[in-house]
């Protein structure tokens, strides 16, 4: 349900500052456009992406919810340890712990399956924005028009997917519905992993240093992409041969330095850099300090149940992973926001636009009645959100309710024509639900989830009227206090005694039932699916009407500001392949200190406590005091080997794993974060604050080939 | 108590690295010969001190705990606001808080005392080495030795006091008994508190910001010394006169910028440059370990009551302050000297020293038997050490016993004649003992004393055999487990109820009176005193022994030491008068980070959470914001105006308030700290790491001029 706010809140249209020479996470039609031959570019931009021709962007894709880069001919992805490490935990146990000692497999029968994961690559992509301003022009009811959206997404995708097979299609809007692009994408659906280095590397500093300046992680894994013999996405196979990159990045020879020009080719997910007060202040009022809590909540319990057994620490890892980051990663948001005053800032601006247009009253009153349009619908999102944010709630809590909602949901769905369906439960989404439904048991701890479940429905039954569900308060009804909650409680553990769906096969032998045959078998959790199914629905139109609103009104304020604030917009990031770039450079994060671009082995050392997440093996720092650096000591920096390295490239997350290309178009790191000053960089880009973290290609080559020796990872990238 | 560890301690002999360029606290007579023009400044040394000359020395001072200068010619002194702290707090009530207010007296009636303080001003010194070495020539014998040192030196001090009345005499042992002087001395005794800003600017950053940079506190007071008529030393006497220094300090014109010469003359009080491996283990295995803890255990239980009552609050402030100081000192060098491997290293080098004399028997015969009496005399300090710091926390914990033991003492010692009793109950120490009487209550909150008192004692009988005190085990003897407890608790209760001790009147009346007199009045504390005078008889023994030891073989050693590293030798500080340089400049603190030698008022603003330590006043926040800097701003620091400044200069404990002078000798800042990472400097002095932190004499105006609007102070620095 996490994807829900993301899918909504990505069509905001809000411009704050004005733009800056390395703003901006760019559409790779328009990089022409920018000049970079004159900001420090070697290479022609036709190198970086020319549609039909082989260029740096085949050489990247879309994994593991970040970015990989091809660096052999033989299908070798390059990307961050914390991107690979859903798939490393995925086939971690309490004796075989591949996330602490690490792996490598150094010959292919070695490998083994990154399981869900895929790898996807940008081909191409087209303008389709007159088919769906045309479908929508005359239409004024909100929902209406979103369903029309829907609708001609569904039948655009579907004619180019008969045209071309093999081809996965998707539409996505840019600068809030003022243009729909149709991407087109090759899908790689067998993904094995090759080397990943122990935690101790790939994730020193762990929690502790995350967006944190200086830095010292070995961010970084291989894995290898497959493909079947006749070169065709297919699912995983022993049959099948690695995968031939139209392109592959090359390793940069010579070392990067302060100043540097530095690109970056990536998949970032989502920056808001368009949004008006009305949306900062539903991020720092409701949606922040919603989630802040609930996330506290659930980590507590995956700490319980972790500190207590090592087998269900390995199973919740990968989630506690991911909860921690959002984790900083909203309090960063919220304490910037208030650090900046982001919403009186906004709301400046916004009155500026309309003493701008004081001398032309006709524009005036229709910036205001913009205005109005926008306090109503977020008056009314704000109303809403608390019964939504239940719905989130049993989700994030219950991965079983999550599969006996998808199994449910496609059983009344695939009743209906396939371009009538709603969106992600067509024909062409089967794989992807079913894959869904696999990966469950890799992240499942039943003791801990009955806990995070029971707590969420205490919650839910307790919320005020008007935002509590009906379904749930129909099934307790009666009980008060404690009673109430030993009812929940006696509820939830009879229903994960009772349901058929901890058990992978058995779930996916259901999947593409009919929905009589599945309620024919009594499981409490589809019990529980259909009667939410009244509320979700509910909740589907608020959203189609929320959408509907903002798809109108957005495309107008944006107009309103670029006329404003002048310059040639990007639009903000949405998951589809972007080109950024910037330069090597430090900053000043406060009064009287100055941070250095480059990290080194010595500051790694320096950290060193000998417990996690400081914990330096004892070959690393032999190394470092016999001054066994290979080819890879760099006179600027003391001699020593350069760790991680900032740039003013700007990023966000799904940026992660991207390739940092220097003028030539060569790799030198892989970007993996960015520092906390800049969390806020989602919503403002501060040139004087926000910085890409990477790790440097040279530390990568070095702990590949003086710490694990894995030589043949190097032969394979052609550097022995 | 804890002075005797200083006295002992201080008289070690050890040099770890070669010298480095500004490194030392040097003694005023050899600043000729370190070529000092080369190195930066512009007047002659004479200027800084010359015997029977009015120099910059006649403009330094020796007052509360710190040092301070003269910047007037009426006696106007400048030092830190931490040094002013205690007199402050005693003036402090819970309705007059003038250490939260801060305190301001433009005309000179409106000052108040500063209870308890006295200026001490370095007159001249000579060398009296000769008559100290002759007298113990012969003496084999450790406490002999020790017993004659003490008498010597009473013998030297009371011949020059009959000889010069009007000055105090101190002999001080440099470079531990290679050498001594005699000190002159004029000591005013009349000072009282003109100029202290509020503690949210004098302690911005409180204990958070302690020892750290970047620092953004404003550590500055004004007091101002006054003495008789016709200018002798005089205690408080509303007829007393300002007194009229025969120098004082003009501020600086140009400000201060990096790589600037600077120099400070003051009164570090201990360094420990030149100590053996024995003498380390001592400090890291027992001294610092036990202070720690204990420090924590009072800590506890002065916040305990503080919390509860803010007048308990402003009685034990000073204390807390001082020990929380210590603490994080003691850790800080507990941490260095394991980062550092200090240990390891004074080994590693003792055994260099030892392998440089291979090629000549007799002498490292001589070497080595002088390593095994090292090692002697600390094992047996290591024994005793437990006993003497059970009667060192009997003391800390309560003031009302350590009151006690002075008066009881002083009433044995009075009996001898002047010279043989012992050192601090002479005649000339009447004033000091009955000020110290006088202060007590000042510092004094009786139910936390009890509570300390009382969980003292609780340790001291659970002591292993050997280290307990017998006449405690004595008093409640037959009391195991929770009886004991029981039984020490109403001694404690009943001993604080009855004790006529707690009222300064009553306690000054007893004082002077014989022992007989003292004992018949049947106080419990005088009891305990009476009862404990012997084991502190046999800890004083002990400590003859040891410093009889040392005295023998810490000068050898530093032969071997100075004949195997070749140099110039400084001596270690001991609280006398010293002069140190350097150069205005930053640091590396770690990897990637780089540390500016200079903070700004933004870092102030910056830092501001509107919570004590960093709630800024909204008077400083509006300065700020309005760019209200008059002639402060400084343009090379983005127009803003200075705060604090990093200097290179060698400086520890007891250098707080030293005026840091320009190469002209002209007044540019306020030295009141080091950073965290030099905090082992009193062991080792590390060049790329060792900084002094001042306040910039242009934020001391600033304050005064913006802030505080007290044009008095300028006008009477000559400035307006």
């Amino acid at each position: 349900m996490r994807k829900r706010f993301i899918i909504v809140l990505t069509l905001a249209v809000f411009l704050l500052t004005s733009l800056y020479a390395d703003e901006g996470e760019w559409l790779l039609k328009d990089i022409a456009k920018l000049n970079l031959q004159s900001k420090g570019l070697k290479i022609s931009p036709d190198e970086i992406f020319k549609p039909g021709k082989p260029s740096i962007n085949s050489a990247i894709c879309q994994v593991g919810g970040g970015t990989g880069e091809f660096v052999s001919e033989k299908g070798l992805i390059l990307t961050n340890h914390h991107v690979a490490y859903t798939a490393v935990q995925r086939s971690s146990t309490d004796v075989t712990n591949l996330i602490k000692d690490g792996f490598i497999a150094d010959t292919i029968d070695k490998e083994i399956v990154a399981r869900g994961y895929e790898a996807w690559i940008t081909i191409d992509f087209t303008d389709v924005t007159e088919i769906f301003h045309k479908a929508i022009k005359d239409i004024k009811n909100p929902v209406e028009r979103t369903k029309t959206l829907e609708k001609v997404s569904k039948e655009v995708v579907a004619k180019a997917e008969k045209k071309n097979p093999g081809y996965r299609y998707e539409i996505s809007s840019m600068l809030n519905g003022k243009a729909y692009y149709l991407f087109k994408y090759f899908i790689v659906k067998d993904i094995r992993i090759v080397y990943v280095p122990p935690v101790a590397i790939g994730e020193f500093g762990g929690e502790t240093d995350n967006w944190m300046w200086p830095r010292h992680t070995g961010d970084f894994s291989f894995l290898r992409a497959y493909v079947s013999k006749d070169g065709k996405s297919a699912e995983y196979s022993k049959d099948n041969v690695p995968y031939k990159p139209a392109m592959y990045l090359k390793i940069a020879k010579d070392g990067l330095i302060n100043d540097d020009f530095v690109f970056v080719v990536g998949y970032p997910g989502q920056t808001k850099r368009y949004r008006t007060s009305y949306s900062i202040n539903y991020y720092q009022n409701v949606f922040y300090p919603r989630f802040i809590n609930k996330i506290e909540e659930i980590v507590g319990v995956i700490d319980k149940y972790s500190e207590k057994d090592q087998a269900a620490a390995i199973k919740l890892a990968s989630l506690k992973k991911g909860l921690e980051n959002a984790y900083k990663n909203f309090q960063g948001n919220l304490e910037g926001m208030k650090k900046v005053n982001l919403l009186d800032k906004k709301i400046q601006l916004e009155k500026q636009i309309a003493e701008s247009l004081a001398s032309n009253p006709a524009e005036l009153k229709k910036y205001e009645e913009l205005h109005k349009k926008f306090k109503e619908v977020f008056d009314r999102e704000l109303q809403n959100s608390a019964k939504e944010f239940a719905i989130t709630g049993l989700n994030i809590s219950s991965s079983i309710l999550g599969d006996a909602y998808l199994i449910y949901k496609y059983s009344i769905e695939k009743e209906k024509p396939d371009l009538e369906r709603d969106a992600g439960f067509q024909e062409r989404d089967v794989p992807v639900l079913k894959r869904r439904l696999q990966m469950t048991e890799y992240g499942l701890y039943v003791p801990a989830q009955i806990e995070l479940f029971a707590d969420t429905l205490k919650e839910i039954v307790r919320l005020p009227e008007g935002s509590r569900i009906e379904a749930i308060d129909e099934m307790f009804k009666g009980n008060t206090g404690d009673e109430l909650d030993k009812a929940i409680d006696e509820f939830v553990k009879k229903a994960y005694a009772e349901t058929k769906l901890i058990d992978t096969k058995a779930k996916l032998d259901l999947f593409g039932k009919d929905t009589k045959t599945l309620m024919a078998i009594n499981d409490p959790f589809f019990k529980l699916a259909a009667a939410l199914e009244s509320t979700i629905e509910v909740n589907k139109e608020w959203d189609r009407e929320f959408i509907g609103v903002l798809n109108e009104i957005r495309p107008q304020f944006i107009d309103f500001l670029s006329k404003f604030k002048g310059g040639f917009l990007y639009p903000d990031a949405n998951g589809t392949v972007r080109f950024s770039y910037g330069y090597v450079k430090g900053y000043k994060p406060k009064d009287a200190v100055m941070y250095d671009p480059f990290t080194t082995l010595a500051g790694v050392i320096e950290k060193d406590t000998g417990k996690s997440p400081f914990n330096v093996p004892e070959k690393l720092t032999k190394l470092e005091k016999t001054k066994n650096f290979g080819s890879y000591a760099v006179p600027a920096l003391n001699n020593d080997v350069p760790v991680a390295f900032l740039s003013t490239i700007d990023s966000t997350g799904g940026n992660s794993g991207s390739p940092v290309l220097n003028a030539k178009g060569e790799l030198v790191g892989v970007l993996f974060d960015g520092n906390y000053e800049s969390m806020i960089s989602d919503f403002v880009f501060d040139p004087e604050l926000t910085r890409a973290i990477s790790v440097d290609i040279r530390y990568v080559l070095f702990i590949a080939e003086k710490f694990t020796e894995a030589d043949f990872i190097l032969k394979e990238m052609g550097l022995k």
